[in-house]
């Protein structure tokens, strides 16, 4: 994929986001992107090919935002990108429309593919020369049919309880073995200190501000602005048999 | 050894083909190497150091072809390159005699590299500067003599059985646990749906379009235009234990 | 991180030397950065961050010798190269005083961080903005204020015995499952041939000039200049069940 770009756009800076996606993790693959795009230059072009479906009939896509392009299957690996534009809350997963403004297509058009194209490669022979061309300038549009509706995962959110506590999940496991949940800072009582995190038949009490704040298990709101559980000097998947999807349930002593 | 490349050629561009090749498997990385030196750029510079043999008698080898250059130790990890160059079919692996045009080079002129050299670290003190000198326009010749045979694996080959079936073999497992083996699409009868794959104890029924066409077993004619045993969102290596070598057998009920 | 660098550089050539070593495991990057750092282009950056006290106390610094910069947590990540720069030597581990020469700085001044920054992640919000500035030319000294004493690990060193033999250590264990030690080739005796080498039960005579040139276990002065132990077409660290500190002995015939 990086010849096929490098053949198109000689001058192109090629940074790899991460090679340690699981084969076929769809989830896991847009977890990770939805954690690094904001941060690199605007209008940098996002390619990613985690591609269970490659050569079926799911849809090749490019998203144009006001800060960046994507180049992707249609499958579910945009789905934290695509909620930001989405006309209706998507926790449910599957078509959502967009609203106005970010600019979505259909790859369609072979003029900028490789030919032949393998049914199992798209990678090599359409979405890195498609990425090549859009980092040159290529509009959109150039590449196929506009479309409103991309397809997005089931999201898990937290849910407040009749109790009132949090019952939250975890979205995804870090290289460290950290466990990223889908409660977000702001879901958090404004007293976190007397908060209790419930996982795996484990409980922690209050959070902890940094990694090697605290012995043995802990919660801290990581990088990524989500609350995280994490083993200090380990690894909490492996210590709690921990998988994306596991409850995580917050409680209060004051009722928030 | 990008650190060496980038202190003689500063603008080089350097991508990674791969860092996943298991210690001391030449013939994984001579497969993967086949598989993408195509597609990048003419006049690339192809490094591979896969090199059990450091600092032993083996040879360091430079092949410029009509569109890339290889630097390599001449231990067969650039096998299938070789393959199209050579004088007579291969197989049985050794030196092989070229035909007029390539122009090998043993690398054996000190001037281009590092001293003092490292007797385990050729990549460092020997490619990496080769590799870059290379890329800044300095010709072939210059390092070292001009040589007329390259050395080759021992390369498999379906062979045709008396019943008419095609005897072939596994020729790598890649990061998927998807099996490539050595019959290519032009192997295959015309009459593909009709095909039964044999592989370790198992049969598939007809060829697959994609990876994910079918349930379970299937077999497809992959990017690298060879038939590949995949199983759908699994590891087909894992499931059936299978490893290079292992033998795959095409039959077909028209016989062909 | 590298999104970071590239929207304050954007010519800045990146290069990754090591995403394997495991978490927490700050010898394990030390070691890798002291074996490559000398071999990149003159004023080089180097970032390291292996960082488990992210977030707590640990001092964030800049260390700008005669040919490059590093830019990491105090945490003992450049031992090896403040080592050199040591008014005392620094086996015991701890903050060492540096001899005049060398710049180092305490990152303390937050105009060049990322805002706000996440207490769990500095990699990206201090060290990436941090070395890219560097990297166009801003002088450690506007990043905060300048220190004397930087942290190194305990470093272990090989110990002459009575009975003349070296008492060396294993220092890190290699990609490949070869054990490095921290006994360097002057400390051989000139008579190399004759050397015993003596590690976990087994013995291994004389020294081998190559990975290839001997059948099973083997002792070899690696590109690091230290002596390895190497297990030929295999992984000494299996074999041995060796891991950093185990003992090596070196013996001799003839007393040195």
């Amino acid at each position: 994929m990086k010849g096929v770009a490098l053949c198109i756009n000689p001058g192109a800076t090629l940074v790899d986001i991460c090679h340690t996606v699981p084969p076929q993790d769809i989830a896991g693959a847009a977890f990770v992107l939805s954690t690094v795009h904001e941060y690199f230059p605007a209008r940098t072009v996002h390619l990613v090919v985690v591609d269970p479906g490659v050569g079926t009939g799911r849809r090749a896509v490019i998203l144009r935002t006001a800060t960046a392009d994507f180049v992707a299957p249609d499958n579910g690996v945009l789905s934290y990108i695509i909620e930001r534009y989405a006309a209706e809350p998507p926790e449910a997963g599957g078509r959502v429309e967009l609203v106005p403004g970010p600019e979505a297509v259909a790859i369609t058009e072979p003029k900028y593919w490789r030919a032949p194209v393998s049914a199992t490669f798209h990678g090599r022979d359409i979405f890195a020369p498609v990425a090549a061309h859009l980092s040159l300038g290529v509009p959109p549009a150039d590449f196929g049919e506009p479309v409103t509706e991309l397809t997005v995962l089931p999201l898990t959110r937290p849910q407040r309880m009749p109790d009132g506590s949090l019952a939250g999940h975890i979205r995804h496991v870090d290289t460290f073995g950290n466990l990223i949940t889908d409660i977000r800072e702001g879901d958090l009582p404004p007293q976190s200190p007397a908060v209790t995190v419930e996982i795996g038949g484990h409980s922690i009490s209050g959070l902890s501000r940094t990694y090697g704040a605290d012995e043995g298990l802990l919660a801290v709101v990581g990088s990524s602005g989500c609350l995280e559980i994490a083993l200090r000097d380990g690894s909490a998947a492996d210590f709690l048999s921990a998988a994306p999807g596991d409850a995580v349930t917050i409680s209060c002593i004051a009722s928030y």
